[in-house]
């Protein structure tokens, strides 16, 4: 492996070390005992990142390839290491299981093995929550930050790292642009924290939400989740704020330096909002009874369409127990996603948009195949690397998802919870259908459906590519 | 409209008239009285061929655009047409059964919402059955080969109407290639009959049988299905000529040239048959217990795999019933589908071949970003224009199946019977799993979602793009 590769490694399993103090911190404070599995935890990845960071590399130049490498092995490293406390607890079967959970964080993801999260130690269950806020933004997007590193470096790490079909090119020194989104993330999360206290929820339990809506995880910490609160206050307060962090960060820094028209104008959010709105009709008509009260019926579709979309995976009803057509209308939700370079997962509105545009271009060269048909995305065309390249992923996604369905059929559940499992897991959401429901877990799966699904997760955290090229040949050596 | 498009809308019908003498002389022999509905159907629309082909158009040149465009109605037209003598039966409780079922006929689907075919009289279920071998091979290219027409005009009638990425090149004088692939296609369907015979099925049933075969379609003529003949040999016998008809037919082409090895080299051939053997013994593997011997749940298994992945979908156990695993499996095979060229259909075998080696480029293009990575199929490049269609093709069909999923939902069915209908009826298959499995029925969708699977069937058989071309504004006028 190249040296430069082994080097950033190590600065990230030092980084990780470095995110692991407030949840010892908070373990100290609960007294739980957890604190020990932290200490234990982090002094070897401590040493491992010593180790590792004091290898020089001999040449500094880096290719993207070894950006992709980065990110994929990154990625697996700190899920490694992060598992370990989860491991500790007496509460998963293997650690496999914990793995599991862990990757479930750090992608957003939310699913999770544990029947009652509450029997977790209080600092253990901080970590599992942080992960999310940690993975929202992107691991690397925060080594970045604080590591001194050169700029094609980087550059090549955030197109690894960052979702959607196009990269940003915001501003053009790394260290800054991740320095805002960092801060706009931070302060968004303070912001949603301070009105959950403000809505009567306790601190610790504030922290934890916050963490799961900001990064789009949906981790709860008690078997009840948001529905646990009983407030429809809480709940409206989380359905606007994941709609928040579903919107393309972009949109928050044209807007901090004053292009408040460009930001209105974004086409992507436009049309995210317009989805949300039509779903959130869409079942609140399907569901409505005389039962329950207009109101009432509008705040659970909304709360659920909002969570699903953005695949942050908070659940305040058993949608399981819906009529077909909503719950078919969330799984179509599950595969659209938020926007792109937001925290949430899915494809991407913005690769929708383009998908249903270059089929609407298909039909019109058919029509006329002297002209030409072009493609266009908030305003300007769409270049034919981004048109293929979208293209390639929509298939590559269609492939897996069967793949990924076929093999996790070995363990003998219908096609609805393997479906809805992987979906799932590749849009990084949380909760499927049937056996893997909101009020259900992944705890029924083996251990080897548990990496199937965790490989998964990080493939569709990391957009397919990175972590593929680990298994190339090709992408080692040299 | 063209009046050159109504011109050959009047062909057509014309020739769906005589196409229907043969189960009139069915209906007459039979004698159920059916006779009457056959006659009732052909007069009003010889009477309409013959006054749709009187109009003149002004100028002869066609353009692709209007090749679709005949395709398109063309289609609906037959089926209209041809719902006609069914909808006379007391057997269908609305006139969009009956189209759905003969819409079922032509695309070669073989999905039915009658529990008991048999209960039709002899002269309609031969229609039926009948409908499958007009449609294998494509009705214009049967109109092609018996009508006079421009040679710009057959070109873009055959590239809008016979599936796979890549218009077969074979013979520059289309007639004459019609007429050499249909007369490949009689034979082969004669030899299957004789063998029918020969294993002691009925005439009738044989011809029924074999037009099933032929045209991958997969109507039974009773409710018992192929494994009402009890037979091993007629079992196997139809499993081994599925998978001829679901061969590329321009193989057998160069076998009757002389170019055998040529024949034998096939990528896509080679692919289809090892992905055969690769399912077929994964299911014995899953499906063997010590109740059955291992010869019978491999024949069942090679059965099932051959009837599915030619998207003939005739059944001889009830799959539904099959563990998970095989379940899972059947339905990744109804994606995939036959080989382009073939009677089959799906998204074929050379799609996928195209869609996982792009895919494989892609790693590669990312691991080093200036080589020129180009994908091969049958030893050729694969030009930009197929590949890009190719993958458009691939995103369509996802978002296709979504949405249909989606709208069927409002019947208020579950989600493994409703995307296995779509994925039946858009992959021209017959059965799903579930509500609409191998011993159950379409019977239970409303008319409006037999519409809806109505155009299904359509867009899957023509290959999407045609019937969207019917709702573009700019393809009517000019």
């Amino acid at each position: 492996m190249n040296k430069g590769v082994l080097n950033i490694l190590g600065k990230i399993a030092l980084t990780e070390v470095a995110l692991m103090f407030p949840s010892l911190l908070v373990a100290l404070i609960y007294g739980d005992g957890d604190w020990i599995y932290f200490v234990g935890t982090m002094v070897p990845a401590a040493l491992l990142g010593f180790g590792l960071s004091r290898i020089r590399p001999a040449e500094t130049r880096m290719t993207s390839r070894d950006g992709y490498c980065i990110v994929a092995y990154g990625w697996i490293l700190i899920s490694l290491i992060g598992a370990v406390p989860l491991y500790c607890t007496d509460q998963f079967t293997s650690y496999f299981q914990a793995f599991f959970e862990i990757v479930s964080g750090f992608t957003t993801t939310g699913a999770s093995v544990l029947a009652k999260p509450e029997l977790l130690p209080h600092g253990v269950l901080f970590w599992r929550s942080f992960t999310h806020w940690i993975g929202g933004m992107g691991v690397l997007v925060f080594v970045l930050m604080i590591i001194p590193m050169k700029n094609d470096t980087s550059m090549h790490l955030v197109r690894a790292e960052v979702p959607g079909p196009i990269a940003g090119k915001l501003v053009p020194r790394m260290k800054r642009t991740s320095m805002i989104l960092y801060g706009i993330y931070t302060v968004m999360t303070a912001v949603l924290v301070i009105l959950l206290l403000a809505g009567g929820v306790k601190l610790y339990d504030s922290l934890c939400l916050a963490f799961g809506a900001a990064g789009t995880g949906g981790f709860a910490v008690s078997s009840a989740g948001v529905a646990g609160y009983g407030s429809a206050y809480v709940e409206v307060l989380l359905g606007v704020f994941m709609i928040l962090f579903g919107i393309n960060f972009n949109i928050y820094y044209l807007i901090l330096v004053g292009r408040i028209k460009d930001a209105l104008s974004s086409e992507e959010v436009r049309c995210f909002l317009g989805i949300i709105a039509v779903a959130t009709a869409a079942i609140t008509l399907n569901l409505f009874q005389s039962v329950a009260t207009l109101g009432e019926t509008l705040r659970a579709a909304f709360f659920q369409v909002s969570s699903i979309i953005t695949t942050t995976g908070f659940a305040t009803v058993d949608f399981n127990l819906w009529p077909e057509f909503s719950k078919h209308t969330l799984v179509l939700l599950m595969v659209i996603g938020a926007c792109a370079g937001s925290t949430g997962g899915g494809l991407k509105v913005s690769r929708v948009i383009i998908l249903v545009k270059s089929f609407l271009a298909e039909i019109r060269y058919i029509v006329s195949p002297k002209s030409v048909q072009t493609v266009r995305l908030e305003h300007k065309y769409v270049d034919k690397v981004t048109l293929n390249s979208t293209r390639t992923y929509a298939a590559a996604y269609m492939m897996l998802v069967c793949l990924s369905t076929l093999l996790l059929s070995l363990d003998g559940y219908n096609l609805i919870t393997n479906l809805t499992a992987v979906l799932s897991c590749i849009n990084n959401i949380g909760p499927g259908l049937d056996l893997v429901g909101p009020m259900a877990n992944f705890g029924i799966y083996s251990d080897w459906a548990m990496v199937l699904l965790s490989l998964v997760m990080l493939i569709g955290r990391l957009e397919i590519f990175p972590i593929f090229l680990l298994f190339s040949r090709s992408a080692h050596g040299k």
